[in-house]
């Protein structure tokens, strides 16, 4: 294990090294587009270069280096994560799976393996989609599904999308072209924190993940009636929040007797007007559903309308029921997972399964080639925040099963 | 009838007359001590004057009409409501009482009665408390218990309440001289509109107030873990929203078993970094208890801070109480509101009994006279609003119970 825990000190100084690079002073903010972010890409793709890769920054941003097999006409194995951040963020979410794969690639070269696909290992330029409120960017560039209608969007300052590329040495109107063609992709590995507190409850270093949730996002208004809260007796009432609040208990009461498939979350919640001394007549909240299955999915969101709906006819209350985003459940696929699982049984680990309730790059890049994912342990499940940690020994667990993935998979190719 | 509705019709044109002076254009707002407020004191000091009292203005700005009797040593019935508004207002919330006061003196020197009694009739310069955040300002003056405290109190604009006193032309020092000593209180009468929906709901045009809840205002804190909608399961959540929302719930449960006797709102809630997909980590809203009855609203505080330590307990919630302002329960004169009572019967109506969940300048009047209110019935209960309205027939009602009410109280203290 000494090796690898020495492989996982290198990734790890090199994480700490590319979080030194922020937009913001004694915080780690480093959002598409900005000069920390080109910092950022130069730091990444010099390492690329070190290591022998083909490596460029495409015109989304995404730096990509390419390690071309002899085999001709040999497909692509992509392994990637992304290098943008949230504000005050962490230093895992995403650099990780980059210098991982960065890893492993250098190993393999180091020993001139030879192998029957090439591998393109990319920094996605925009997974968390801070600055243009739009998420995957970069990956939504690499299958050639980029919406060309996202170049007009701006940023808090007024500056749009395709400013911002150019401002990078990007030529927004050259963004098909860095896609990979649907007959190169072999398939798509990423390696990402896990940002839930699974495997640290379980004491797990890994898990494979099965499958990447669908999210649908809603705003639900309540609409009742004003009034002195000191005169309107308690039986007249059409109180906005106590209709809220009997709606957000059904919501979790359901989503706890259902917690191994969807998750529920109101996480905003406004009332109008509000005053202590003011019974609420109209309150918003946010409700988002996730789920990995996408029936499931579909089973809940139905379930919860009417409850709410039930809810507020009794109390006379008017709900507004508005869906506001919407993306459908990922499936990894199963012959990458089964190799990935069996080069975690390789590495000596117990096979966690996992969905992901977090969206990853995986999502976008599910529409035109197989994914799959390794999920890394993280401390108390915390992520977006600056106590966002990462052991070394579980990274280096890590690293093994990613160098037994990549022979799995060696193996599958060379004799398909 | 016809006569008090004639009355009723002259009342009404003087609200009306009142309701266009306003220091904000298209709507009501007359708050303590503008240029606004001192043409309405100028208006009813003139109209008093018509009447033939004898009328001032005192030093904090109360319009004071007075109507001595020819018994040597008698007693002040005061008659009186507030004449400033909340921001936006409603014509009727105040200068009911006070114009309907004036109406039944009016009355009855026009026929040239001999009371037993003096009658002082008051416009009380601020109920409401708008500018100086700080209620019954008049009505603590007249009692000789004004805190001095809160002459250096400011306004928004920095201007301290002895500048606003000594711009309206009083003086911040003579205030103490402008009490009623106790041996001088007969008691004292306040007619105003109900404010809370029972009267509209029972069809009665009024009713006889027995007490003013007292009421505990409080700030709970809800503390949790905050984390991925997506990534946290259920069952590991610390969701403080929830535990507030499960709260809510027990507050409302227990104050609609008991909603004879007490009435429990949450009108604030905030979510500390409130996003969709971010599991609430810290909730703060408040809590309004009101009751009339001291011994509930403690038993009933008691209770509710036990139920809310309990469900948080449950969650691994950190709950924070905090009592923010607190004012005891007030029980109106049990001999001046027989007085009332009987008045409602000899005009022909129900005897209707109501608390009063709002305050009141019967509130710091009842520690040094005996009290009692009449209520009068608004549309809907609507007020502190421009819809806030009240019926002539409703009105000449109230009238008509005020000039029995007087004529009883004249009984009582004729042979006593």
């Amino acid at each position: 294990m000494d090796s690898y825990l020495n492989r996982a000190g290198n990734i790890l100084n090199r994480i700490a090294a590319l979080a030194d690079i922020s937009e913001e002073p004694h915080c780690i903010t480093r959002t598409f587009g900005t000069p920390a972010f080109m910092t950022g890409c130069s730091k990444v793709l010099s390492w690329m270069q070190e290591a022998g890769l083909n490596a460029r920054t495409d015109n989304i941003g995404n730096v990509r280096g390419r390690w071309q097999c002899s085999v001709p006409g040999a497909r692509t194995l992509v392994i990637a994560s992304h290098i943008d951040t949230v504000r005050n963020a962490g230093k895992f979410d995403g650099p990780l799976g980059v210098l991982l794969g960065l890893d492993v690639i250098t190993q393999l070269k180091e020993k001139a393996v030879q192998l029957p696909f090439n591998i393109e290992l990319i920094a996605f330029s925009d997974e968390e989609g801070v600055r243009f409120h739009t998420t995957y960017l970069g990956s939504t560039v690499l299958t050639g599904r980029f919406d060309e209608a996202l170049l007009n969007r701006t940023d808090a300052s007024g500056i749009t999308l395709q400013e911002a590329i150019r401002t990078m040495g990007g030529d927004p109107g050259q963004l098909a072209a860095d896609a990979l063609l649907p007959g190169e992709w072999l398939g798509y590995f990423e390696a990402h924190i896990e940002q839930g507190p699974v495997l640290y409850e379980q004491q797990t270093p890994v898990a494979v993940v099965t499958g990447i949730a669908g999210q649908v996002r809603m705003m639900l208004t309540f609409a009742g009636m004003s009034g002195h809260a000191g005169t309107v007796p308690m039986h007249m009432r059409q109180d906005a929040l106590c209709a809220a609040a009997a709606c957000i208990l059904a919501i979790e009461q359901y989503a706890l007797e259902h917690k191994e498939q969807v998750v529920a979350t109101t996480g905003i919640l406004q009332i109008s007007n509000a005053a202590s001394n003011v019974i609420p007549g109209e309150v918003t909240c946010s409700l988002d559903l996730r789920s990995a299955d996408p029936n499931m999915l579909l089973t809940a969101y139905n379930i919860l309308q009417e409850r709410c709906a039930e809810i507020c006819r009794q109390r006379h209350i008017t709900l507004t029921w508005q869906v506001v985003q919407e993306t459908a459940p990922v499936t990894c696929d199963s012959v990458m997972s089964g190799a990935l699982e069996q080069a975690i049984q390789d590495a000596g680990y117990d096979v966690i399964r996992l969905t992901s309730g977090a969206g990853h790059d995986a999502v976008p890049v599910s529409a035109v080639s197989p994914v799959c994912m390794l999920f890394v342990r993280c401390y108390k499940g915390i992520s977006h925040h600056p106590q966002e940690n990462v052991d070394a020994a579980d990274l280096a667990a890590a690293i093994k099963v990613a160098d037994f993935f990549i022979h799995r998979l060696t193996g599958l190719y060379n004799h398909p």
